[in-house]
Formats: C-alpha cells, sequence, structure tokens
C-alpha cells in the first residue's frame, strides 16, 4: 500500500479508528499511525490490538507531526478538536472524518480548518459494536464510502482522501454535504427511528405476539443512543423532512385501507417489493454492504 | 403422538398445511391425513414430499369423512370453503384455521359452521416462502400459537385444538380475536407496512448509501403483496389504529428534533433500546421465535 504521506493520526481509536489502523497494517503501509485520545488505558488498548504504533495526548503534537488526521471520535467532539488542531497544523496536513453526518460537520471544519485541507468522508461500515475489541482489518473492504467536497474544497484534498480509502477497499462515491444528508435521512436515520418507535408502541401483552418480523423490525434500536441523538442533533432539517414523508405515505395507505382499495393496496405493495428486489436485494448479492 | 381423532383434512397444502402434515407424521400420528385442494398437481405433489395421505377434491365427502379440518388456504377462501363444508359435517367434527387475522374469520366461521366445532388459530410459524415445497415437519416445533375462543366456542373444542398444536410442538396462548388482532396490527402488520413505504420513499440516488440497516428494515417489503393485500382489509381496524399510533410517535419525535432536545431524544432512544434488550432479544435468546 502506497500513500502519499508518512504518518496518520486517528482521533479516536474505536471501531472505526481502530479498523482504520488494522487496516492500514494489514496492507503493508509501513509510515507511521499515531492514536490519539484522551484515556491513556484506551491506546493502550488499541496498541495491545495492533491497531496503532504510538499514542499521543497533546493536541499540539499531532498538529506538528500528522500528514493526515481522521477524526473518529463521536461528532460532537469535532468542534473543540479542530479548534485546538488548527493552528498547529503542518502546512500540507489533510484532514478528513467519519461522522455520519456532513453538512453541519463540513461547514464548521471548513470555517475553522479550512477547504484548502479538509474534505468530510463517511465510511459506511461498522456494525452496533462499539470499541477497538471489534475492530478488524477488513472491515471496510467492498463497503461505500461518501467523500462530501464542497465548490471550495482543494483537488488535491479530495484526490488524497479519495485515494486513501480506495486504499482500504472502499467504494467511493462523491455527493455533497447536502445531498449526503438528505440521503442518509431516508435510508439510514429514518429507519433507525422507525425501529425505535416500533418498539415503544406495543404493550407487553402484544410482545407475546412478536414474532420475527418485528425482532427484525426493531433491530436498530437496539443501537447506541448517544450516538443516534447526536446524528439526529445535527442532520435535524433532513430528518424532519423524511418523518414529514413518511406521516404522509402513512396517510396514503390508511386511506386505502379504510376505502377497502383491494387494488390499490396491491399496487404499492406490489411496487415496494419490486423494487426492493431490483435494487437494494440486488446490490447486496453484488457487493458487500455494511451498516454506517 | 396421541390425539383423539382418526382423520385429519388439511385444506390448502402449502408451506403451512405441507408442514402439519409432516409434523403429524413425523410425530408418529398412524391417522389418515387428507389432503385438500381444487389442484390435482398441487395434491400430487404434497403426495410426493410426504405431508398428507390420500388427496381429496370433493369437500362434502371431506365434510363427511373428517374428524378434525384446518383452513389453511389463503383468508379470502375461507368463506365459500365453510359454507360448502357446513352441511356435510359429521356431528363431531372440529374446524380450525391457521389465518393471521382473527376477528373477521372467527365472526365468520361462528355464523357458517357454529361456536359449538369452530375455534380461531393462528400457528406463528413460517417465512417469506411459499409452497409445499418449503414445507417442514419441524417448522412449529417451540413457535407460538394463539387460539383465539369467544364467549360462545365449546370448551371441549377449545382443548382439542390446543391439544392439537401443543403435540406439533407449539406453545399456545390464548386472547380474544380482537385482542389478537390489535396485538397482531402493533407487533406484526404495522412493522410489514412501514416496511413497504421505507422502500418507496427514497430516489434512485438515495439507494446508492443504502446500507445494512436499508437493507434489513426493507426486508418485509420483499413479502406476498396478495397475502398481505388480504391481511390489511381483513384487519382494517386495527391496522388504521396502528397507524395513527405512528403518525402520532413521529410527531413527536419531530417536534423533539425541532426543539433541539437532547435530553428528550436520548430518553426516547434509551427506552426503546432497553425495552428491546428486556423484552424481544431476551425472549428470542430463550425460544425459537417464528416468523407470521
Amino acid at each position: 500500500m502506497v500513500l502519499p504521506f508518512d504518518s496518520v493520526a486517528i482521533v479516536g481509536v474505536g471501531l472505526l479508528g481502530g479498523s482504520i489502523g488494522m487496516a492500514l497494517r494489514a496492507g503493508g503501509w509501513e509510515g507511521r499511525r499515531i492514536g490519539v485520545g484522551r484515556r491513556p488505558e484506551a491506546l493502550a488498548e488499541a496498541r495491545e490490538f495492533g491497531a496503532i504504533d504510538e499514542a499521543m495526548d497533546d493536541l499540539a503534537q499531532v498538529g506538528s507531526e500528522a500528514d493526515l488526521v481522521i477524526l473518529a471520535t463521536p461528532v460532537r467532539a469535532f468542534e473543540p478538536l479542530l479548534t485546538r488542531l488548527a493552528p498547529t497544523l503542518k502546512e500540507t496536513a489533510i484532514v478528513t472524518d467519519v461522522g455520519s453526518t456532513k453538512a453541519h460537520i463540513v461547514t464548521q471544519a471548513e470555517a475553522i480548518v479550512g477547504p484548502h485541507r479538509f474534505v468530510g468522508s463517511h465510511p459506511m461500515a461498522g456494525t452496533e459494536q462499539k470499541g477497538v475489541a471489534f475492530a478488524r482489518a477488513d472491515l471496510f473492504e467492498g463497503a461505500r464510502c461518501i467523500l462530501t467536497p464542497t465548490a471550495r474544497t482543494e483537488p488535491l484534498v479530495i484526490d488524497t482522501v479519495q485515494a486513501f480509502w480506495k486504499a482500504l477497499g472502499m467504494r467511493v462515491l462523491q455527493m455533497t454535504p447536502d445531498a449526503h444528508d438528505e440521503a442518509v435521512a431516508r435510508v439510514s436515520h429514518l429507519p433507525q427511528i422507525l425501529s425505535s418507535l416500533l418498539m415503544a408502541l406495543p404493550d407487553d401483552d402484544d410482545l407475546s405476539v412478536a414474532a420475527n418480523g418485528f425482532r427484525d423490525s426493531t433491530r436498530l434500536a437496539g443501537g447506541d443512543p448517544e450516538m443516534w441523538r447526536d446524528i439526529l442533533l445535527t442532520n435535524a432539517g433532513p430528518i424532519i423532512a423524511a418523518i414529514e414523508s413518511m406521516k404522509l405515505s402513512l396517510k396514503g395507505l390508511k386511506e386505502l385501507v379504510e376505502a377497502g382499495d383491494a387494488e390499490g393496496i396491491e399496487a404499492l405493495l406490489t411496487a415496494a417489493r419490486d423494487r426492493r428486489r431490483d435494487t437494494v436485494a440486488r446490490q447486496h448479492a453484488d457487493h458487500r454492504v455494511s451498516a454506517e
């Protein structure tokens, strides 16, 4: 694996950060893998798992030594981290992140470190598991990564970060931050919301009738509440729009049921089944697809 | 396996009907397993798979020979079937069904064959697959069956049908038809509806961002549109109520997101996660739970 830099700083060495470190080593990259975090035990654990080579807690030192900085902490920590990193970054350093909402983050990062050195990333890999103990060198292999440059992003930054994710085996796609956030609101955040709301709806007696369908439909509700709280708060606009769309869809189906419109109901269900077969089901057969 | 009758007629030998026949034989029951249907090829196939011993297409003959009649066709066929069966049934014959909505069916069946010989059943087993080729002797083992007697149902009928499903390895629970329908509207029909509506919402570009969460959340949308159309039409009232509840839940969450209420959002997501862990996830660990 040949990459145009000598050191990568991974800020937050959990499932995603740790997997980046492991993938770099597994790919034969020989540069410095610097793990950054506040908890010495977490960094020691990351070294034991082979995810990083060295640990740092001083952001000024990180800024002066790293060629590529990857933010992999919870999203709410990005602003203070960027603020402390910005004044110390090397002239040529590039910064990206792994956050699953983008417009909010990209606006912050462009304001703090500048579009000449930042581009947003959303590597769509991971599971409901947390922590470096679940990190894997092949986590990104074949999975999708969305890169979200703006009109102001330096082309060299885009090319470099794109090459980075491709080196980790990802299929990279570019979208604007807004288009990304609207898309994930519909295909990721809304399903997450519905899963939690579905789980709250039945009373205890109802649950004795719950079977596979309910178990699978509420699987996402088992996800980390803090992480999803932050996603909902940083992608409020598109999520509100997606909720409104779903309320309209429910209203439409309710009217078909009230009218006893057998043809209309069957047409709706058939269209959904066929669309799934032609898109998601096929996509999954073609590629490994991973959770966000 | 000892059962208080000598012959069972299975009307509609598909996945569920075929599995009943196979389970009876696998359990060592030595009575007659009569397969009933209109298509001779389907009955011949059911015999080849060992699901039935003999085939019949004459409902008058079925009525005069069977001790237990199990309706396992699509729900919309029940009314004409019951109407033709009723005048010919033996004095002691008992009738049940495997339909996944109950109030509508039980009202029909009590009117046509009477509460002295009918009780509704909902064996919650099966998959998205259709046809006797997917039938299995162990399909019901450990799965839930809901029996839906009314105040008018003959106790002997309840006891007999309950013993029948227990002999097949099912965990039997009794509910009124209305309580059953309201419960399945919330834990089965609403998830099915949301899955189909979710599948219709994103545009094609959005789907390039779809990952595991979306794939799993739309899995139910791959189900049979005709079967689900009938379920929606025969359980309209409870389904409309469940849709209204979900619209209210969405409105509530939307207001939290609009208000930027971090605590409120986290509390909602945490309650859903904890409830899942304490119910559905635990239930699944304790028992095999099957799809309806």
